[in-house]
């Protein structure tokens, strides 16, 4: 068996309505967990940006030189604000034009009649790129090189996002335990930046306050590809933890 | 009077908790829309990073030389994973070590006896920063250079924002007016198109499906820093909705 490999990406969510507060972003959350722990893929940077194609294109010049794969939201329907295609044909100086299976696919799911330009617009892409099915409004989505392109619809993209799977080489997986505590940071952070010290090339230990029925908390997240360290890390976080007779809380 | 201008900015948004999809953000729509509505300062980038020192230097180096503004968020607490006051300092070449006035903020809320060394490292920062108060638990946050820090924690964040108002230039206010339609796209796609190409210039339209009720809609979103060229482009939006018989949507 070949040996797994650490793979990573970038989130790349283009849309005004995001930047500017309209609309609150549902993808990256749903991306990055998705692809953890679907393909063991650790989404390493995220970028939203406005519809203006010169930032698009750098943008993904940019990161699909820095990431393995890059995945962009946004910009794929039917009207003029849609730029994200023709943007990334420019990007990787491909054919933009109408994709053949794609517009294959829209024109059997509106039929000839209803099939108007702004339907026909949504089969324009680079021309040679892979489609990414869509069983929830047909229109596809598609890879170009390494950037896969998804609709900034929440309930679109999740019903698709399966479908890019066949195109992705599997990477290790980060696994991740949660420690739950009634307790402040400062009271535990000394000993928690001791542990993360002695794990440091094998475990990330993350730290976050939380409010929960009038009374701070703090969840002590710790994330590694191995397994075995992370255990070992929980070990010294238990001990840690009776030290300080904190409570451990099941959520 | 002085004439306002435009005033950009950028968030970066400093945190694995936020990239592994463990968390979802809440703080890029608040901060977004607060400093448009109360400062006149468009955000015009988002980026997530990991808590990682030399991708911290880097981003605040580029993005404080692209933009007006930089707001960061995360990474300013009591925890070893806390870095984000140290890079600043060292992404500008500043001395990193206690503020005086943010110490003594501190040393009175905690008192001398409970003031240790996890909570003394959030008066750790460029010495030579602005603070920016917070009202609800102490720790301020801080401006260095055109890079203005905030803690993750949404409801904190939000409790300190108004404190941070008197550190920026005001800039034109983006104005938006909304149009929900029960429509899809691409009944409306090609005109809309040509509207957005007469007013190029001065208004961003935006067309975002929405589904409510069972049914499929579409908010047609216009923003401009001129009220009076909204308001011309609203006249032509409602010229073509009567012209489709579309029904307006009251929320």
């Amino acid at each position: 068996m070949k040996k797994k490999k650490k793979v990573n990406a970038a989130i790349l969510i283009i849309g005004n309505e995001i930047l500017s507060g309209r609309t609150q972003d549902k993808n990256i959350a749903f991306l990055s967990n998705w692809l953890n722990v679907n393909c063991g893929i650790s989404v390493l940077e995220v970028r939203i940006i406005p519809d203006v194609e010169k930032t698009i294109i750098k943008n993904i010049r940019l990161l699909s030189k820095q990431f393995d794969y890059v995945f962009t939201t946004g910009g794929i329907g039917p009207t003029h604000d849609d730029i994200t295609a023709a943007s990334i044909a420019k990007a990787f100086g491909l054919k933009y034009g109408y994709h053949r299976e794609a517009f294959k696919i829209l024109e059997s799911y509106y039929g000839k009649e209803k099939f108007n330009d702004g339907r026909k617009k949504m089969a324009k892409m680079p021309t040679t790129a892979k489609l990414i099915y869509n069983p929830s409004s047909a229109a596809p989505g598609f890879m170009t090189k390494n950037v896969l392109s998804f609709p900034g619809v929440p309930s679109i993209l999740n019903s698709m996002i399966e479908n890019c799977k066949r195109y992705l080489v599997r990477g290790l997986m980060v696994h991740s335990r949660t420690l739950n505590l009634f307790t402040v940071e400062s009271n535990i952070s000394k000993q928690l930046g001791m542990i993360q010290k002695k794990y440091k090339k094998f475990v990330d230990i993350g730290s976050y306050p939380f409010f929960r029925l009038g009374k701070i908390g703090v969840s002590v997240v710790s994330r590694s590809t191995s397994k075995k360290k992370l255990q070992e890390v929980n070990k010294e976080l238990l001990i840690l933890i009776k030290s300080k007779k904190l409570k451990i809380l099941k959520i």
